[in-house]
C-alpha cells in the first residue's frame, strides 16, 4: 500500500455543507433514505456540541498521530477531520494544542474513531469532537499513513469532501454528489414535521394520523380488555 | 404468539407511584429487599432527568415502532412508556415527535431497551428518557407486536401498570401489590439515614456505627503497622 | 490469603501530590513517560471533576462494601480512596453515606473499579468520583479483604502511598518515589506546550514545528494532486 | 423479599420435554412463534452439548452459590438447572463437583447467566452447560437466595417447571402451558423444511419458492447489469 | 436510496481467488501491506473452516433476510457471500436451508457481520461460515435491500466480486485490481518465511536474524542484570 | 521510564513449576486463597491446550513486537512469555515463526494481553496460547519496551519468574515465594476433593456433606410447597 496526502481532493460547496447543518443529524439521515450514520458508540465529548463541514480524512497507524500533523497542511476552511487507525484503538491522538491548530487552518471540528484527551480544554474552546473513546495515553509520530483518501469510520465509508454532520445524536456522512438533493429532501421533511408536531401536540394520535389502524388489524393484532 | 392491545390493565395507584418517585432509586431499591433494577447500562439521556409512574409496556420488533403508536391510544395520565425489543437493537426508535404526543396524553417518560434520537430536543422539553444507546437510525411501521404484556426490560421483568422510579442512579420497577409496602419502608429507611447521616459528618466511624469491629475480628482481618 | 488492614503505609508528600494535582492527567501521564494511566472506562461521574491526593487502596469482595468502613478508620487528610473486587462487579458499593464520611476524614475523593450510585448527591456535594458503572445495586458487608496493599486497578499497578490524579481525561498513579521528578518534568513540559500553543495558533503548522517534513519523505509518503 | 425453597412445583410432562429435544433450539423458537430465546452470549462449553429437561430455577448472589446446593435438593430427574444472580457476575460457580452431584440427582444440564470452571472435566463427563463466562473464580456460601421461583436469564423469563432446550444455536425456554402446542408446532414444521430441503438442493431458488419476486418489485427493487 | 440487484458485476478471476486461497489470511493481509482485514470479532463456526472466493454482497434490513434469496438468483460459481445489515443486529439470518441453497448455485461459504444459526448443521456440511454472531433468532422477508453494492463489513469496505479468503485467523478482503499484485507479493513472501523458520528452528534468533540489536541500542534499551 | 531487559531475574524452580501444572487452575486459584487469577476474557485458541512454567515478561508498544524478539535471547527452558501492551491493542503480535523461535529456545507457551495469529498453525505445533484476541493483523518493530520487569496482564500482576498454569478455565499466576506453599495446599485440597466426590456421586447432597441446612435456617430461607 502506498502512503499518499492528496492535497486537493474534490470539496462539496461550503455553502451546502452549512446548510445541511442547520439540520440535525436525524433529518439529514431520513432525508437521504436512511443511509450514512457512523455508529452510536461516537459521542460528542461535551453537550451542546455541533458541527458541519466537508471531510479531510486521515488514516493513521494505531497509536500515531504524524498523519493528524500532516492532514493540516492541506486543510481548507469548512474542513472537518476524519481520523481512522488501521487497526482498533482507543489511545488518545488528539488534544487541545491539535484543536488549536486546526482553529488556525479553518478546521472545524474532528471525527474521530479513536480516542481524544484534554477533553475539559477542547470543551472550554467549543472545538466539536466525536470519539469512540477519553483518554490520555500519548502517541507516537513514526509510522505513514495518508490524507485525504478514502476511509472506513465507525462503519462508515467516508471520502474526502464528503459532508459530515455532527450533533448530539451522533455524526452522519452525506456523498458530495448527493448532498444537493439531500439538502432539499431535508427541508421538505423538516416543513412536513412541523405540520406534524403541532397535531401530535394537540392530541392527535401517531395511529390516526399515519393512518396505522387498518395495517395492525391487517397484521392480526387485537384489542383486549385485561379482564378478558 | 398472538399480539394483543391490551386496554385497561390495573395500574397502580397514582399517588402511590408519585410518592415512590420522591424517594431515589437506590432506596426504593434497598427498600424492597435488594430487588428491581434493572442494568446499568439503561442511562438517562440528560442531567437532571427523573420520573415516577405506572409502566405502559410495549413490545416491537426490532427496528419497528408501530406498536408504540398503538401504545399511545391506550396511554392514561402517570404512565410511563417502557419500550423492549423481540432481539437486541440500538435503533433509534423514539424521538421528539413521539415526545410531543406521549405528552399530550399524559406520558411522563420513556425507558427503552433500545436507541433514541433528538436527545437536545427532548433534553429541551425535559421529557425523561432512560436508554441503551442514542441513535439517529431511522425505524420502520410494519411488524406486528404487543402492549400491555408482561415484558423483560434489561434484564427485570415488568408488568403493566408496575411502578417505575427512574433518576441519575438508573430505573427501578416496583411490582403493584408491593408498592404501598415499598413505600412505608423507604420512608423508614430515609428517617435513618438521616441519623446516620448526621453521625458520619460528625466523624462517628461506619465500623462503630454499624458495629463492624467485631466481625472483622471474626473474619480474621489484622491490623498491621507498615513497618511490620 | 492473609487480610490486613495497614495503618500507615508511607505516602507521598502532601505538598507534592497537590503539586501535581495542578496539571492535568494527561501532562503527568507524558512527564512520567507515558506510563501510569488507568484504562479508559474509569469515566469522572460528572462535569468538573478534579482530584489529586494519596491512595488509600481497599480490595474488597465483589458486592461487598465491608473493607470501605474499614479503611475509613486508616483514611488521613489528603488520601484518594481506592477501590477493587476481587472478581469483576460493577454493584454500587460506594454512596452519598460513604462520601459523608469520607469528608469527615479529609478523604478527598474515590477511584473504583465497580459501580457507585447516588450520583447526584455526590455531584451536589462537589465529591470526586471515577467509576466503571453507576449502578442502584446494594452491597453487604460479610467478606474479609485487605486496606492499604499493592492492587491492581483497571489495569494499573497503585500502592498505598502513591499518587493519583484525576480529572475529565481520567486518572493517572504516579508512584511515591517518582513523584518529585515527575512534578518537575510536568513543569518543564507545560513551559514548553505554552510556547508550542502559541506557535500553532499563530498558524504554524506541526509538520514545521516538529521537523516533520523529512521524516514524511523517509517513510515514503507521497504528495499528489486529486487529478493525479 | 422473601427467600423460599419451592419443593414441587409443577413440572412439564418429561416425555413433551424429551420430544421437543429432539428438535434444534431454532425449530422450537419457530414453532412457538419467535420467542422465548435466551441472549445469544449464552454459549455452550464444549461442542455436541445438548440438553433438553425441566427448569429448576436457582436465584443466587453474585459470587455465592449456597443455593445450587439447595436446589439439588429438590432436584428431580430430568430437570435442567438454571442459575441466575442478583447482580451481573463471571465467578465460576459451578464446577465438576457440582455436576457430579447433579447427576446423582437426575438433572441433566445447566444454564447459567454467570461463570462455571472445570470445563476439560464437563466436556468429559458430557455434562452440557451453556454459560456466560468460564472462569475459575471461586464462590463463596455466605447468602440467601430462592428456588424454584420466576427468574429473568439472559434476558428470557424462566418459570420453574417450563421446558429448556439447549443446543450449539444457544438456548430457548417453552412455557409449561405452551408445551404440547409447541410440539405439535414443531412436527409440522420439520415435515415442511424437509421438503423445501429437497428443493433447494435440487436449485429451485427460495425466490421462486417463496414466491418472494413479486414482493421485491412492489417493494422497488430493480435489477440492473454491472454496465448500466 | 434506490435499492437494486446487479445481475453481473465484474468478478476477480476465479483462479486467481483459487491461488490467495492457498495462502492463509496473514500472509495475504501482509502481502498487501496490512490492509484489508475485518475485525477480529469475525469468528469461524467451526475449527477448520476455510474459504477463498469472489464477494457476492448483499445489503439488508437488520432482521430481515429478503435480499438473501434475491443474491442466490444472481450468483456464480465460486462466490462468497457478504451480508451485512443497515444497522447492527445479531439476529440468525441464515441456517442450514440458505445453505443448502448456496451450495446448489455454487457459493462456497458466508461472512456475515451478524449472527446464523443451525451451525452444527452447517459445520457437517463444512460450509463456511464467519459470524458476528451464532443466534437462532429467526427474521422475517419484508424490507428492500441491495445485492452487488459497495458494503462496509465488520470495519472493511468490500465491493462486489473483491476477492475473500477466510480461515481460523478471520477474513481479509482484497481488491480486484490488486489481486495479481497481492498473490506475486504472497508468494515471496512465503518462500522467505520458509527460510526464517528453518533459522529460527536451528535456535538463531529474531534479534540476529532481523537485525535488531543496534536498534534496541538506538532506542536507548539496556541489558541488566537482575542483582543491578 | 527506562527500557531494561534484564537478564537473569530469580525464577521459580522449575520443578516446583512442573508441580503445580499437574492441578489445574481452579485447584491453584483455590490453593492459594482465591487470588492470582487473569480476568475470564484471556482464551486458550484451542482445545487441550495447557501450560506450565516461569514468567518472562515482555512490555510492549501496542502494535509492535520488537521486545518480543529481544525476550528470547533471555529465554530459559520452562519459561512462559507474558506478553502486555502499554495500551490497550488486539493487534496479532505473535505468530507461528515466533513460536519456532520459542521452541528453540525452551518457552513452552504464551500469555498475551492482545491478539496473536497462525492460530491453525500453533495449534498443530500444540504451541499453547491464551489470547484476548485472533487478530491477523500485522505489526511493527519499531518502538522500545522492556523485558522481565513487573507487568499487569488482564488485571493480574505478573513479576519475572512467577509461576503461570494455564487450562481451559483460564490462566493463574503464584508468586515466586508462595509457590511451595500453594503446592501444599493444592495437594492437600486434591485430596480432600476425592473423597467429596465420592459421596456426592453416591448421592450425599452438598447440604448435608457441607453442613449448610443450618446455614439456611439461620439466614431465613424458608421451604415451601408449591401449593403454598
Amino acid at each position: 500500500m502506498s502512503h499518499v496526502i492528496v492535497r486537493n481532493p474534490p470539496r462539496t460547496d461550503r455553502a451546502l455543507a452549512d446548510a445541511l447543518g442547520v439540520f440535525g443529524v436525524a433529518t439529514v439521515h431520513e432525508a437521504q433514505g436512511r443511509i450514512g450514520l457512523l455508529r452510536p458508540y461516537m459521542r460528542p465529548i461535551y453537550p451542546g456540541a455541533r458541527v458541519a463541514g466537508t471531510a479531510l480524512t486521515v488514516l493513521c497507524q494505531a497509536g500515531d498521530n504524524l498523519m493528524i500533523h500532516a492532514a493540516l497542511d492541506v486543510a481548507r476552511e469548512g474542513d472537518v477531520l476524519v481520523v481512522v487507525t488501521t487497526s482498533e484503538s482507543t489511545d488518545g491522538m488528539f488534544g487541545e494544542l491539535l484543536a488549536e491548530s486546526c482553529r488556525a487552518h479553518g478546521v472545524r471540528g474532528l471525527v474521530i474513531d479513536a480516542g481524544v484527551r484534554d477533553v475539559t480544554e477542547l470543551a472550554s474552546m467549543d472545538f466539536p469532537v466525536w470519539s469512540k473513546a477519553v483518554h490520555a495515553q500519548g502517541t507516537v509520530k513514526a509510522t505513514p499513513g495518508s490524507v485525504n483518501v478514502e476511509v472506513v469510520c465507525a462503519g462508515a465509508r467516508i471520502r474526502p469532501g464528503d459532508v459530515l454532520v455532527g450533533d448530539a445524536d451522533g455524526v452522519a456522512v452525506v456523498r458530495r454528489e448527493d448532498a444537493a438533493a439531500v439538502l432539499a429532501a431535508a427541508t421538505a421533511r423538516q416543513g412536513k414535521e412541523s405540520a406534524t408536531r403541532e397535531r401530535l401536540r394537540a392530541g392527535e394520535l401517531g395511529l390516526d394520523l399515519y393512518g396505522l389502524r387498518g395495517k395492525l388489524d391487517a397484521l392480526g393484532v387485537t384489542w383486549v380488555d385485561a379482564g378478558d
